[in-house]
């Protein structure tokens, strides 16, 4: 097949350029959150001086750093000062009840970073140049850090979560969250339901956090503790409802659908697994966020990726799951993927 | 001051989360070139099980990264196989004589990529983490990979700086090409002009790769070379014109402003300085390249900087020169500067 379709636009180098320095976006707002550049412009006045002031830097560095962040996207200027966007507002300012500025702690690790220096040789292989399994090896330390610091992005989806579980059923049940980590998703179902009783399954250090979300939450009375690997460990229930949040996008298809039947088994007549992941569409290039989310996984893990729904529905089905639907969260790039025992 | 503008799009922190993943693209595109995928693009059919075989990869990397790369507008994909774009089609497939993918082997050099590692430190002290003058330090080997794989980058430009210059003077003419680099400037300008003799002044592992490139274009009998540092050695002369290509950016405004007064005089009356550089506009974050390239500057050197044109006038007027004018290059982030003597 050959190109057909003429440039939108007179033919640069422009995007090759773009990708190649691209780091350097990366690295720009990790210092800036690291420097509480952006509660210096929430506070203004915005000049260069009273943000140096602030951030105990230089005024070149600064000027330097937030003309950066207005050219992508992240900061304004006017008239020589600095002043928030919308989405800087809402989302890096640390004043902000939104902000979610602590997800570059989980972004950043060297885990999630360092195998991107040897991709060309991940691509070779397949796999992720990390030991064993990658990210998912038994009791890897960056889950405790993804349940401190990725809370303020993943919270925004508990609600739309708990609302779907809690249609499905309501009244006494019973609830497994696995892989729970902050355990926001089943805590907002306790929270939710105050007839809902949750159990929580994660590595042992990663459900500390968890439990301290539970008693801020105050439902810490009905949220039990089962530590270990989703994989290993006795479910108990039976359950009403099963959680599997941000957890088969680690694994390949096979393992997808053993433990999908696992969960399976521990699911009582007429209860439900909901599942919240990344779902590209069919193209796997779209929409942006959820397909490029493959990357991720490519880097990180031995065998994971961002599954289509037809793909999570075959899953499920082949586990012995009926009624597999799939729910978009409003703005945000997370589908919930509902099924039925 | 308030942010005033209602957000144009629904709010979600995509932005936020883009800018703090988008290192992924750089490496992409790095791992991209490495496993020589734009040529197999090119060549055809671009299915996954073809671009692996090419590549010696798996298919798994191979799926992934491709689709990656179309998310970025480096490919495209139609049918399940991947396809150029027309800028992937001139600029990254190897059999395309405008290709410049050469430019990562300069663009992910240790010096220029791990001062990012510490930008937040670089934006506190204002200088680079790089011991001295960071990548201006004497005889700093970047300079000899920037002459070699940056050529493609900056060889169109070339053009253009040649039709300017020679506007100016014709006939015989003696010509100083400082920080010389790949020579293409020079060079370009002795093709055009058979009467024309150049010098290039830049340290001496870096001028082997000049006369290289002279030898190849032929003019290799009226190209000298005067090997050593731009504020240290006779420039000899006089010159009709000198070049000051890409070089101004690495110092501060008094450097800049001892070495024009320098240049200005070893130009002969009615000469010329033609300066090529990255000119943002006064406001400093657009256009987007030639303002974002202060980032650049900030990692890697003491006091570097993109200069605005009213600062870069200024700099040569108090240098000694007059009719300082501006010149943007087409389809190209840079801008000439001509002044005259």
């Amino acid at each position: 097949m050959q190109p057909t379709d003429p440039p939108a636009a007179p033919l640069t180098p422009t995007i090759v350029f773009e990708n190649l320095q691209a780091h350097q976006r990366t690295f720009a707002l990790k210092a800036a959150i690291e420097l509480d550049i952006f509660r210096a412009v929430g506070q203004g006045p915005g000049d260069v001086a009273s943000i140096a002031y602030h951030a105990k830097a230089s005024e070149r560095g600064i000027r330097i750093l937030c003309d950066f962040l207005v050219i992508n996207g992240l900061l304004q200027k006017e008239d020589g000062r600095y002043r928030h966007t919308p989405s800087s507002a809402a989302f890096l300012d640390p004043s902000s009840p939104s902000c979610l500025a602590s997800i570059v702690g989980f972004l950043s690790l060297p885990a999630l970073r360092e195998p991107y220096e040897h991709l060309a040789e991940i691509v070779r292989t397949g796999r992720t140049v990390l030991p064993g399994e990658g990210t998912v090896e038994p009791e890897n330390p960056v889950w405790v850090e993804f349940a401190q610091s990725m809370a303020p992005m993943m919270g925004p989806l508990a609600g739309p979560l708990g609302a779907i579980v809690l249609e499905v059923r309501n009244g006494p049940m019973r609830v497994l969250d696995i892989a729970a980590g902050h355990g926001l998703f089943g805590i907002e179902i306790a929270k939710q339901n105050k007839q809902a009783h949750v159990t929580g399954l994660d590595w042992a250090p990663v459900l500390r956090v968890a439990l301290e979300n539970a008693k801020k939450a105050g439902v810490q009375d009905r949220y039990d503790m089962l530590p270990g690997s989703a994989f290993e460990v006795d479910f108990g229930g039976p359950y009403d409802t099963v959680l599997l949040t941000n957890f088969l996008h680690h694994f390949d298809v096979e393992t997808c659908v053993g433990l999908l039947k696992k969960v399976h088994s521990s699911i009582k007549s007429g209860g439900c697994a909901a599942t919240l992941e990344f779902v590209p569409n069919d193209d796997r290039v779209s929409p942006p966020m959820p397909a490029a989310f493959s990357m991720t996984m490519l880097a990180s893990t031995a065998s994971g990726d961002a599954y289509t729904f037809a793909e999570l529905s075959e899953m499920h089905s082949r586990a012995g799951f009926k009624d597999v639907t799939k729910h978009p969260v409003p703005m945000s790039p997370h589908t919930i993927v509902m099924a039925r025992v």
